[in-house]
């Protein structure tokens, strides 16, 4: 099934979509918003599907035709972002760019870090930033949302607990990051508040394309109305959501609504394109000797969107354009 | 004012407790959560302040007696936990101990890491984790707890937007905290779910403890039964909460309930004792070469208590006992 959220408050309102995204029906009889919702999901798992099934078939009483630009994140905010760098052509090429190397344990253990897990912007929001002297760029990500994981889950499995998926926009301050990292405090400053795509769904929605392990499928990003990345997701990394989970999981337990991600899409074909302006800057600097593509000026915008085998937008689409802090 | 939270569901039942901890009233009819009240802090802030002092007058309706037992942390789930190493003697003697230096940029800005903000546990719950070979260490800590904090608040306002101050026991594993920081990604599985004191305490209730920068008072910690830190907590750091709090906000809004820890309390003058174990091992192995005071192991005890200027308990006390996980 596909959900959403109505903005209302700071939780929105929790509504269910349509398969086509073209009509909508509350969800508030079952559970006022997602995170409540997935506070109690094997009480409400059941009545939602019904809705949904209800829905697609034109049968949902007080259904209502569904305005994408009335949505909020699905999850505007949660108890736990817990995003990787599991693709190890974007980190190395953006290490090897500035003179840096991988840990010497990456492929033992995932990277993760714990991100800002509120503030997440609708799909089309724009993003409100101090300056954009600060390296503005985005990173396009498919992240799980899990429901209470036990301290101790093995990576097999964690998938079980993965309850949603969602097209999340992990916008990242180039310029702040490195010097950040050398702290070994981890991401902070650099990682202001991202954006999701504007529905949540179901892991047995995605059908062939979740194999368990892996969302497959193409991430298409745009960078200033120019495509720059058509990156399978479901290949190139040696972790999957379960080994995450399970690696963050070795000493805590985890609130529902937990948001992980695999970090930055990318392959290691470079014809794949970027999944994020540095990593287009890095290979740049890489093969020229200098970044030439600028990383995002107040007024741009970018887009992202996954597709199927028939090309059909998975999650909806993420497009924002950037903004002064002080405009708003 | 006091504010703590009885165990029920995820987030607990908010209630006013009585300034010497005695008695108690629901503060339902107000907010039904302490996130929730905080969500609408402004609104609620005048009644539950009137709630409290008609309980401190004996005038409260349905007051009951209040039994700390029946207590969870008062936040049990919050959306952010900033927490910082700004007492420099902690982290010196921690690092020089094995070693490491300081980050270069130490003094000019706070170091804050994004900690686990979920699963904090009662003052009194007894601590669950897989095993006692991992270095399990307390970490002593005064929190504040924020209301919405906008982008780009300045050190000097911050401070304006703390609520909330509560006792936290950081609890910490040893063992993975170095491997782990040297990825870069900062404490993830070193740093497992904490606890809290009883009651949250509003900034006015301190009085010349809170001079709007710092909370002054002697942090008394044991371990196994032994005195080990009289800490004065309102000295010896460059940082106070504002700077934490404007460093952060530097590239973010906050939501409310927003936790912001200055690290574990130190003191420059040895004769204080410490507020982990951690530092005093350092302590030892710069002084005797080797460390003898044993990391934390199952069935071992750890007690935190702030105390005033007449040997008052300000937040009350956090006690403990550490335990396999397959024990619950």
């Amino acid at each position: 099934m596909k959900l959403a959220s109505l903005r209302r408050d700071r939780d929105g309102a929790l509504i269910v979509v349509s398969r086509d995204l073209a009509s909508a029906v509350s969800a508030a009889g079952i559970a006022p918003t997602l995170q409540s919702a997935l506070d109690r999901w094997p009480q409400v798992e059941g009545a939602l599907q019904a809705l949904y099934e209800k829905l697609n078939a034109g049968q949902a009483q007080d259904a209502f035709a569904l305005r994408l630009e009335d949505l909020d994140a699905p999850l505007p905010r949660a108890y736990q972002f817990l995003d990787g760098a599991a693709y190890p052509s974007h980190i190395t090429r953006n290490r090897k760019a500035r003179g840096e190397t991988l840990p010497a344990d990456f492929y033992e253990k995932p990277l993760v870090y714990q991100g800002i897990s509120h503030g997440f912007m609708a799909w089309n929001e724009t993003v409100r930033l101090p300056s954009d002297d600060l390296g503005i760029d985005f990173e396009a990500e498919i992240c799980a949302i899990t429901d209470d994981v036990p301290m101790g889950v093995s990576a097999e499995d964690a998938p079980a607990h993965i309850k949603l998926f969602v097209l999340v926009n992990d916008i990242s301050l180039r310029k702040l990051i490195p010097p950040e990292l050398k702290r070994t405090f981890g991401f902070l400053t650099g990682k202001p508040a991202s954006s999701m795509g504007p529905v949540a769904v179901t892991p047995d929605e995605l059908g062939g394309l979740w194999d368990g392990k892996l969302v497959s499928g193409t991430m298409n990003c745009w960078v200033r109305g120019e495509r720059v990345g058509t990156i399978e997701t479901g290949k190139d990394t040696p972790f999957h959501y379960g080994h995450l989970i399970a690696h963050v999981a070795q000493t805590r337990n985890f609130e529902p609504g937990t948001l992980v991600g695999l970090g930055t899409v990318s392959n290691d074909d470079e014809s794949a394109g970027c999944g994020c302006i540095g990593e287009i800057r890095a290979l740049e600097v890489l093969r020229d000797g200098a970044a030439k593509t600028p990383l995002f000026a107040f007024g741009d915008e970018v887009r992202i969107e996954h597709l199927d085998r028939n090309s059909n937008s998975v999650f909806g689409r993420i497009q924002q354009t950037f903004a002064p802090l002080d405009a708003a």
